[in-house]
């Protein structure tokens, strides 16, 4: 048996199983590392217990360290989130199940879910950006999860941010008016005064989240090209976004790259995940096939 | 023998040879599509006469299509370079000398040259960045050169633009002020009235160029999470720009991503070409030996 959790700011989700219709989950709060640790393993004891568990993985917010050769491999090395920079997420995990762990971000970990299960199956060149509580990116570029020198932080970009029709400063403690800054959840609450959630339809908060978002996207599909780009995370829960940003996006390309793709099937293009909730557990699930062998 | 191609909007460069040591080349103007592959097929031609030619690689100016399964595989589609869309350009090539024809972007044959030949020698995930007439960027990512739904066009992208700073409306076609519409050579020669090249090193142009590339550096940073940066094209030449990109870098990065390869290493993150003006047609003969297995 293979599990996954997926290590959420907010909560964790830990699976087991081998697909969206094979799945056994449990979904808790994120509170202390040791507590929120502790009641993952609690998890996955018996299934090790009785030799059953063959590895985990685990996709993580962070910054995570993901450099196999670095000391601190497998750690979060540094989070906004109190109490949780330089934890040895994968190390903690490893050692009290002792089965061998795979880690990658949380946005990979539903990028790779997605791919496997979901909307990104037939796509080696794909984009999952989530949006909520933060912003953050990841996907496949050539049929490889995205890396680097670190890993993606796609929603610290900066975009044009027009001070006269949008005066608020931004959130961001690095950059204050960054992408993520100026458009996460937070970001809308703090800008309109009320939670984002219940700002109704027809508020403009949504126009102007449309256009932040789609300077977004269309600067990612100017440096990756992607064939296809997933939007999860709360803020897309509002069922007038996904309209609006398809039209901001197309408004904003103009005559530029005029891909049918894009240009006549932009519903196909744009499209929402198809795991839901599940996407990351189930792509840190995904992740001990994909990296086990590594490590 | 394998050739290679550089074609450029402003000159073609002809090279046959097995790198830098080992290297025939021949440059001359951008013309009309006729004239100008009527040139470079002279230039081959005696080696194709000969038997000796095995492959050609093209690294071409664009919009190129390079979905192999398209029945306009191997053309410049669209360009704002007169005559030149719709150009069957590999088709024309691999007629000419009947020797197989492989293509990318121009940048991207230039990355290609760096990484086999240059300064990206040990380097999976790079980018090649272009500052001249246009600006384009390209590089590799898990060890593969850039590709998607097209391919990279970096020099899209919106960045922020205060106006009241830097009142210039940008010459993109497509966007305006897109970062090719505010920071190509063009660019700066329009604002400040004289070209690019005749400004002196003290004049406020170049640190409003470089926040300008800055800003579209750390966006590419937090998108790809590149190991290595390099910088070429007529804008680079001016010397004092290196400097004034790297600081401000890492002012825009500010305490994000605390990677030593940045924090303390940042002459040897963000570089200059090693080939200078033959990376590209480097590029374009080691993109036989990439690619022409699956032509
Ligand atoms: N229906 C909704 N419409 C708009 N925003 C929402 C909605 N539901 C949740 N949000 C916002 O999304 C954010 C939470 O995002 P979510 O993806 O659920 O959590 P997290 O990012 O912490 O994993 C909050 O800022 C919340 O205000
Ligand atoms: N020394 C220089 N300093 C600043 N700009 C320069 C310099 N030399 C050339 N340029 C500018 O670079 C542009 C040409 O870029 P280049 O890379 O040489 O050509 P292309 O992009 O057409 O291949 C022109 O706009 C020119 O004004
Ligand atoms: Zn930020
Ligand atoms: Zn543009």
């Amino acid at each position: 048996l293979y599990g996954g959790i997926e290590a959420g700011g907010t909560k964790f989700v830990c699976g087991i199983g081998t697909g969206p219709d094979d799945l056994k989950a449990e979904s808790f709060p994120t509170t202390t590392p040791t507590e929120t640790l502790n009641h993952a393993i609690e998890f996955f004891r018996e299934y090790s217990d009785r030799q059953q568990l063959t590895a985990i993985g685990i996709a993580s917010f962070g910054f995570l360290d993901l450099n196999t050769s670095s000391s601190t491999f497998g750690c979060i090395t540094l989070t906004t989130k109190p109490g949780w920079s330089n934890t040895d997420i994968l190390g903690i995990i490893r050692r009290a199940l002792n089965v061998p762990v795979a880690i990658d971000t949380d946005v990979n970990g539903a990028a790779l879910g997605e791919y496997r299960f979901g909307n990104a199956k037939d796509k080696d060149n794909f984009i999952y950006l989530t949006i909520g509580t933060g912003i953050g990116g990841g996907g496949m570029i050539n049929g490889k999860l995205m890396h680097g020198l670190i890993h993606p932080e796609m929603g610290h970009i900066r975009i044009p941010h027009d001070r006269e029709k949008d005066p608020y400063h931004g959130l961001c403690q690095y950059h204050n008016d960054c992408f993520e800054g100026l458009a996460s959840g937070p970001a809308i609450s703090k800008r309109w005064g009320k939670p984002a959630e219940e700002l109704p339809d027809n508020h403009p908060a949504w126009e102007l989240e449309a256009h932040y978002i789609a300077l977004a996207l269309t600067n990612y599909i100017c440096i990756l090209s992607p064939e296809r780009i997933i939007l999860g995370g709360g803020v897309m829960e509002k069922s007038v976004m996904l309209p609006l940003i398809r039209e901001e996006v197309k408004k904003l390309l103009k005559d530029f790259l005029r891909k049918p793709e894009i240009t006549e099937n932009i519903d196909n293009y744009i499209v929402t995940p198809k795991l839901g909730k599940y996407a990351g557990v189930l792509g840190a699930i995904a992740l001990t096939e994909e990296k086990v062998k590594t490590i």
